[in-house]
């Protein structure tokens, strides 16, 4: 019996998995992996770290080899080689040699399509200056750690993940950086007020954060690049990086027919077929169905990519015992030096322009047991469908164990849990590790008291001055940072004082955390008073980096 | 109306949660808290960090006293008060104020039973001797903390979570520290296998373990405290610690006729109502329902007692609004020194003696990006269901992420998940954090594979002779370790030399961590073998601590 061909374009991420995964299950098979870069199996995630000397020895990021992976694997892969063209017809795919310049046709029986996604580069004048990057691949990163050196002036223009490492890392090196973002927050992926950590963050670092702005010119000189800013003013740079997000490297896909989503990215079926039941396509270059709701979406991350490669093979080999891919949550997380950040599921942001019925609670604590050394503090904001509690999303923000609640919420979305289910979610609880009452376990608290009608949220202070806005922090507190029009009667001190409240008029109840402000909320609800407290505190209204000063 | 009286005996962990709730939820009722001790919710996890120095200030262990209580909850709480007799009838409890000799009677109309639970000490010669003490209350950590000094020798009797919290801190003291432990390894509620870490741990920093030995007589002279061995040797001692698990502290609930369980604990329904629907109790002092079975457990650990608490009230003032108390896991983690290990959910041990059907995966990695510097390795293990693939239970065990792996697992063990769920947990990565494919996923996957029948494994080494062993590891590893009888061909060589195996006979397939004897029995049993593979690698069979020098 002939072998089965088996073709892969991309070896990195998705590509990589799948070949490992296919020869797992057959050792027959004939495997080529055809790379058009000069690397495979690289640690793409790892990049921007090795720019900024975190990770001191580039090798350690060249993870594979062709020379290893036809040793480990038995898989050819040919390295420097695009594919230019897929005759489905025929079942082949020119192959171009980019060292030799020759070219051939290359059988096969099964194709994989991992080509991954390319740095959004905007045609605006001057963007080919020399002076401006992208990154993407191992050579990316050489040229960028050969260009920049201490004393430099950079901009990061965009502050997604990868904008905001290599803000953290360029700084690191010694450089001056100015970070420009067309939005009016950094990290789009969560909600604006669970990114102000990351923005005060570099705030604390002298990292210029220029919100609301775009460049809409280069001027390259021989000794500065102009960055010219669509509110008129301009940027002085010795280097630039272009970091505004990706785009499906699809255009091979459409050229051979196969069908594409809205934005071009390659349509897949549960098992990661095309429309082309012969060819296979995962990670960043494909679309899938959002987890939550089942949209379609793209998430362009490594962990969704590996996993989609694997259960492509699994369909090739196992047929029908292989698993469909249950569709991605987009789960995220970033640091910047000392704080970090990350989201799973669904935004506020994305649910209110999505029209969908939501309820949001946000809750801050210390990442473990106040009394144990290190405690820092943590924020944890969850989405989640008023009608059955079903949790929609969630984010995390701080300095310590954010990624710990992230995989949490990633694990009790994904198995459609409520907020009830988090409050009795029994997790590792020693001083160093936690607290007997996690701030998982309180946000499910929080979230339940909304459902049950015990309190009544707010998300902003309000405008109106009808109301009364009851600050329940020390007094030590609240006279360092008062909040305009309010009344301090700190909480141990309020039952003793409710005839200073006009029961007549309506409450806002505020604290640092928006813990004291629910039980003020209490006990002002339960004296008659129509009260609403100040959900997740003062916090991120002030300064997220200090809220023990509030 | 006059004014639900509410009492609560015990004013810690399930006590304090349930007098703080039930405020919440009634600004009306008279809550009246009485407690045995001194103090009232203090953070009794704590204790030990502070006798080794860890929290250098007592004060922060002593979170509320009466006076905070009544000013935040406006509760009255009466210290060195004890309970001493419910008259059930009369809906009343005598209580006897241990400083004026005083007792008297208070009413209630709902009582809450959360006095907890004592450590246990053996009736056996000698054990009142002034050096051996017991961990339970501030006064206990205070009696302890002016009794050890550095230099002098220290006993632990029993390797629990208080046992080695205990030696780790007299150790980080300067005590000599030896530890009595009746068991064949520290931390019965974990499997032998992933105990070997904390035990390797113990004596790399000096710590001598005595396995499967009891103490039977303790001999007190002016100087030293011989604590004779079963196995007829003795320890010298100026300083002994009890820590061999604790018994609920029910005399009170039994006198009253409240009905209890084999072992002594009240019995509780889902809402923590006693036999006497007027009387909750909750914490240490209950069992409760398995969360995996439905068995009748007790969990004595301050994260079920702090949720009990909160039941109780909910179910007291949201009547039928209140939700039930879904059971416990058992979720627990315990440091020492650089490691961490725990459990959540059934055990192997548990699962062979309740004869229930089990598989077992263990799975080696690092506990985040091989690349990214500081990647530690990380053990874990999951025990599922072989018929429905439904999680049973997991443990963890390594140097950092320990406690976050324990959680996503508790929380996919709650949502009844199945290996092929981990598969495809779509957790927080970015290289300070995680791993693109994270050893959640890697456990799943490898469960997968011996659902699907693609590996079998083997928890030891075969003891049968016609069994080749095909050690994979790289030669200088083969060489430093090497494995009694084992054949070494690493992987990268095995295709190309299939012909120094003997296809008539099994082989077994072994490597450090698991991975390539995994790799290596799909090649084999491609090739006609008859193959199984060491499940979870050489590690835990030769060193846990430096598995990279295996």
């Amino acid at each position: 019996m002939k072998a089965l061909q088996v073709l892969v374009i991309g070896g990195v991420a998705a590509g990589a998995s799948f070949a490992a995964r296919a020869r797992r299950l057959s050792e027959s098979a004939q495997i080529t992996v055809i790379e058009r870069g000069p690397d495979v199996s690289f640690a793409n995630c790892g990049l921007p770290y090795h720019i900024g000397g975190e990770i001191p020895v580039r090798d350690v990021l060249a993870m594979q080899t062709p020379a290893s992976l036809k040793a480990l694997l038995n898989v050819d892969v040919r390295t420097r080689s695009e594919a230019v063209r897929i005759d489905r017809q025929n079942k082949r795919v020119r192959v171009h040699d980019l060292q030799t310049g020759q070219s051939e046709w290359l059988p096969y029986d099964k194709l994989m399509l991992a080509p991954g996604a390319a740095p959004r580069i905007p045609a605006i004048p001057g963007i080919k200056d020399s002076r401006i990057h992208a990154l993407r691949n191992l050579a990316d990163m050489d040229r960028i750690a050969a260009a920049t050196e201490s004393g430099m002036r950079a901009v990061v223009v965009g502050a997604g993940f990868i904008g905001l490492e290599m803000a953290e890392q360029l700084h690191r090196k010694g450089l001056t950086v100015e970070v420009v973002q067309s939005g009016p927050q950094v990290l789009s992926q969560i909600d604006a007020k669970m990114a102000m950590l990351l923005g005060n963050e570099l705030a604390h670092h002298d990292i210029k954060l220029h919100l609301n702005e775009q460049i809409v010119r280069f001027e390259g000189q021989d000794d500065v690049l102009h960055c010219h800013l669509a509110s008129g003013g301009k940027l002085d740079a010795d280097f630039v990086v272009m970091s505004i997000g990706v785009e499906p490297d699809s255009p091979l896909a459409r050229e051979a027919g196969l069908a594409l989503g809205a934005r071009g990215h390659i349509v897949v079926n549960d098992f990661m077929q095309t429309s082309d039941a012969d060819i296979y396509a995962a990670g960043d270059v494909i679309e899938t169905a959002d987890r939550v709701f089942g949209d379609q979406v793209s998430v362009p991350l490594g962990g969704p990519a590996n996993r989609q490669g694997r259960v492509a093979a699994d369909h090739l080999f196992l047929k029908e015992r292989a698993r469909p891919y249950p569709g991605s949550l987009g789960t995220a997380i970033v640091r910047v030096f000392e704080v970090a950040a990350g989201a799973t599921g669904w935004t506020e942001k994305r649910l209110k322009t999505a029209g969908r019925a939501y309820s949001i609670t946000t809750v801050n604590d210390l990442h473990h047991a106040s009394y144990f050394p290190g405690a820092k503090p943590l924020t944890v904001s969850i989405l989640w469908e008023p009608e059955t509690g079903v949790l929609l999303g969630a984010q995390a923000a701080g300095y310590e164990g954010v990624d710990k609640r992230l995989d949490v919420l990633a694990t009790a979305i994904s198995a459609k849990m409520t907020v009830e289910d988090l409050c009795h979610l029994e997790l590792a609880y020693a001083p160093p590790f936690g607290s007997a009452k996690d701030i998982i376990n309180l946000a499910g608290f929080a979230a339940c008291n909304q459902r049950d009608g015990l309190v009544s949220t707010v998300s902003e202070l309000p405008a109106d001055s009808s109301v009364q806005i009851v600050d329940v922090r020390g007094k030590a507190l609240a006279d360092a940072n008062p909040v305009p029009g309010a009344i301090n009667i700190p909480m141990p001190m309020l039952r003793g004082n409710l005839d200073k409240l006009d029961s007549s008029r309506p409450v806002v109840t505020v604290c640092a955390l928006g813990k004291n402000s629910y039980f003020a909320s209490r006990v002002l609800r339960q004296n008659g008073f129509d009260v609403k407290s100040l959900g997740g505190g003062l916090k991120v209204l002030m300064n997220a980096r200090n809220p023990e000063k509030q």
